[in-house]
C-alpha cells in the first residue's frame, strides 16, 4: 500500500511484532533520524494524562529530538510510578540503541488504559526495530500504530524550499475516541526541511488547530493523544522561521499532510461508513460557529439518523439549539449539501426524497447559516453505526 | 397495569387515539381538573423550542389552570408561525369543551419536528378525550404520551395534610434525547392539595432539579420539555406554602414522585437493559462533581462498555479527566458498587472478574471519590445498546 513511499532525507523508521499484542500482530514503531532533528510536539489537554506524554512534554523543553518509539496496545495510562519509570525505560533503551541522550528520544503508547507495559518485550522490541530500520518501511511503521484503525494511515507532500526538494511524511492512528483535542490520537511528521525549532512549534499548533482538532468521532478525549513533528534539515535549506521568503510553502504543505491525515481519521473512525462536513456560518462569532458546529458534530441523535439514511433536520435545529452558541431559531436556514431542508427555522417545502439523496452519499455535508453575524467554522464527523457500539463492548 | 390508580379529588383524565399515529395507537391526552388549580411549569432551555412550549410558558403567567392537553406524533416543533396558531387553536379548543378560559389550559406535544399539526385530526380528538374522561382512565392517559417507551409511566403518592388525605398523580413520557435539562421529556404532577401558586413554582423546580434534571440518556436535550403541575385544593387543606406545618411532607412526596417517574424514564432509556448510578463525592466544588458525574455518565465509550459487561475503567479514568472539574489523576479513586477498582489513580488490583459481576448487574453504582474537596452528586444514566443505533435510525 505504501511500498512507493520513502521518508524524507536522513529518516528511517520501521514497524515489528514485539508480542504486547497477540497473533504476532506488529506492535511497535521507530522512526528515528541520522542527525539531531527541531523538534514540536501537541499534547492532550486531559487532566488524565498517559505517563509518555509526561515524558514527551518533559523531553521537549530540551526542542531536539532523534527518535520517536512507539507501542499500541498498552496505553501506559494510570499507571503511576511504575509507568513513569517504564515509560523513561523506553526512551532510555531507545536512546542507547541509537547513541543519544534519552531527553533526545519522544515515547508513545496507545491501547487499553490500567495495565503496566510489559517491558520485557518492549526492550527486545526497541532492538528488532532498529535493526528493521536499516530497511526502511513506511507500511509497518503505519501499521505497527494501529489499534481500532482498519488502515494504516500516511501523508505525503512535496516541495520546493530555495529550489531545493523538501519532502514531509507524516503518520497518523486514530479511530476511535476521537473529538476535539485529537482524542486517542497519535501522529507524528517528519521533515527533511531545516526549521527553526520555535517556528516548528508554532506551525504544529496552528497545523493542528485547524485539522486535528476539527474532527469528531464520538466526543470522548483521550489520556494519550500526541502530534509531534521533526524537522532534520537533511534539505540543507538555511533554516526557516516565519519571516523566510518560503515559510508560506513549508506552512500550507504542513497543514495539508495534518488535514489529509485528520480526514483519513474520520473516514476509518469506528464503524462508521459516512463522513459528514458540517460548516456553520453566520454566526455572532467564530467561537458560536464552532459551538454550534460541533453540537450537530457530535450529537448521538444525529449521528444515528445519519446511520439510517434518515435526513432528520428537526434534530440539527435541537442540536443547534442546545449549543451555547447565540441562535434566533426563526432565522436559521439549514442546507444537505446545496439542498435546501430549513428557510428561517421552518421546513422549506423541499421534498423529502431530495434530502435522502443527499444523506445516502458516504459523503456529504450540512450547511447551517445562523444569519447572527460573520463567525465561521466547520467540523468533519461521521454517521454512528451499530458497528461502533460492537467495537467498543 | 395502573387499573387500580385514580386520579387525586377532582381530576379527571384520558387518552384516546385521534389519529396523528397511524394504527390506530392513542396519540391524545387530557387531564382536567373539576375547579381551578395552582399551576407550576418548568419548561426546555433549549433556544429551539416548540410552539407548546411558548404557550404554556405565557398561559403560565395567568398562574391559574384547568386542563392539560397534549398530543403524541409530531412535536410542533419548528414550524413558525402556523405552529403558534395550531398551538393556540388547541388551547382554545380545549377551552371551549372544557367552558374556561384558553390561557388556562397547557398544551404539549411530542413526537416528530417539524411536520403541522393536523388540527382536522387534533380537534375531534379534543371532543372524543373530554368524552373518554368521563370514565377516568389513567393507563390510557399514560399511554397516549408515549413515543418510543416501551411502557407507561406512572407515580402516585398518598400523603397527609392538616390530618387530611391528600394524593399526588405523576405521569411521564421519556426514552430518547434525555439529557440535563429534561431533553424530550414530558411530565405532569396532580394533586388535590391546596398550595401556593408561587409556593409550588418553587417546589417544582426544586424537584425537576434534583430529580429529572439528574438524568441522562444519550446528551441530547430537546425541543418540547416540559414539566407541569396542578394543586386544585379538593383537599381542602389550608393552602400550603414554605411556611406551612406540612410543607416538609407535601414537598417530600412532590419531590418522591418526580424521583420515580426520571428514575423509570431511566429504566426505559432507548435500548437500554443496565441502569447505573453515577457517584461523584470528594470534589473541589458541587459543581465539578456535577460536571464529573455527567462526563462519565455521557461518555458514549462508557455507555457502549457498560452494554459488552466490560468494567474497563480506564474509560472512567478518562472521562473524569477532560470533564472540566478540577482534577488530580493521583487521587482519584473508583468503586464498582462497592469493589474498588481505581486506588490513587492506578489499578487497585482486584480481580477483574469481581469487577465483570458488578458490570453483569442490571442496576449497579459507579462511585467516585475524587479527594480535592467536598462535593457530590449523582447522575442516573443507561448503558449504550446497539438498539439505541436502530431505534434512531
Amino acid at each position: 500500500m505504501f511500498s512507493e513511499i520513502h521518508m524524507p532525507k536522513g529518516f528511517e523508521c520501521a514497524g515489528v511484532s514485539a508480542g504486547i499484542k497477540p497473533g504476532g500482530v506488529k506492535d511497535m514503531a521507530l522512526i528515528f533520524s541520522d542527525t539531531p532533528a527541531s523538534a514540536a510536539g501537541v499534547f492532550t489537554t486531559n487532566q488524565v494524562c498517559a505517563a509518555p506524554v509526561k515524558v514527551c512534554r518533559a523531553h521537549l523543553q530540551h526542542g531536539v529530538a532523534r527518535a520517536i518509539v512507539m507501542n499500541s496496545g498498552i496505553a501506559n495510562a494510570c499507571t503511576g510510578a511504575e509507568g513513569m519509570v517504564a515509560a523513561k525505560d523506553m526512551a532510555a533503551e531507545t536512546a542507547k540503541v541509537i547513541g543519544c541522550e534519552p531527553q533526545e528520544i519522544f515515547v508513545c503508547s496507545t491501547g487499553k488504559i490500567g495495565p503496566q507495559l510489559p517491558l520485557d518485550k518492549i526492550i527486545p522490541g526497541i532492538g528488532k526495530l532498529f535493526d528493521a530500520a536499516l530497511i526502511e518501511n513506511v507500511q509497518d511503521c503505519a501499521e505497527a500504530m494501529m489499534t481500532t484503525d482498519t488502515r494504516p494511515k500516511v501523508s505525503v507532500a512535496e516541495l520546493e524550499i530555495e529550489g531545493r526538494s523538501v519532502k514531509i511524511v507524516g503518520f497518523a492512528k486514530g479511530a476511535g475516541m476521537i473529538e476535539p483535542n485529537m482524542a486517542t490520537m497519535l501522529s507524528y511528521i517528519t521533515t527533511d526541511a531545516a526549521v527553526e525549532q520555535h517556528a516548528l512549534q508554532a506551525a504544529l499548533k496552528k497545523a493542528v488547530d485547524s485539522s486535528f482538532n476539527r474532527i469528531s468521532i464520538d466526543g470522548d478525549q483521550s489520556t494519550n493523544d500526541t502530534v509531534l513533528a521533526m524537522a532534520n534539515g537533511a534539505a540543507e535549506n538555511r533554516p526557516l522561521d516565519e519571516n523566510s521568503h518560503d515559510w508560506g510553502v513549508f506552512y500550507q504543505a504542513l497543514e495539508t499532510v495534518c488535514h489529509e491525515l485528520a480526514m483519513m481519521i474520520v473516514h476509518d473512525g469506528e464503524g462508521a461508513d459516512k463522513f459528514v462536513t458540517v460548516n456553520v456560518k453566520g454566526a455572532a462569532t467564530a467561537e458560536d460557529a464552532e459551538l454550534a458546529a460541533r453540537a450537530v458534530a457530535n450529537s448521538m441523535l444525529n449521528k444515528t439518523a445519519w446511520a439510517g439514511t434518515h435526513p432528520d433536520w428537526g434534530r440539527i435545529m435541537d442540536s443547534v439549539g442546545y449549543s451555547k452558541a447565540q441562535v434566533n431559531e426563526d432565522l436559521v436556514d439549514i442546507f444537505y449539501d446545496d439542498t435546501q431542508a430549513v428557510a428561517g427555522g421552518c421546513q422549506s417545502g423541499v421534498a423529502q426524497e431530495d434530502l435522502i439523496k443527499v444523506v445516502s452519499q458516504s459523503d456529504f455535508a450540512i450547511n447551517i447559516d445562523l444569519h447572527m453575524g460573520e463567525g465561521e467554522a466547520v467540523v468533519y464527523t461521521c454517521n454512528c453505526t451499530e458497528e461502533y457500539v460492537r467495537i467498543n463492548y
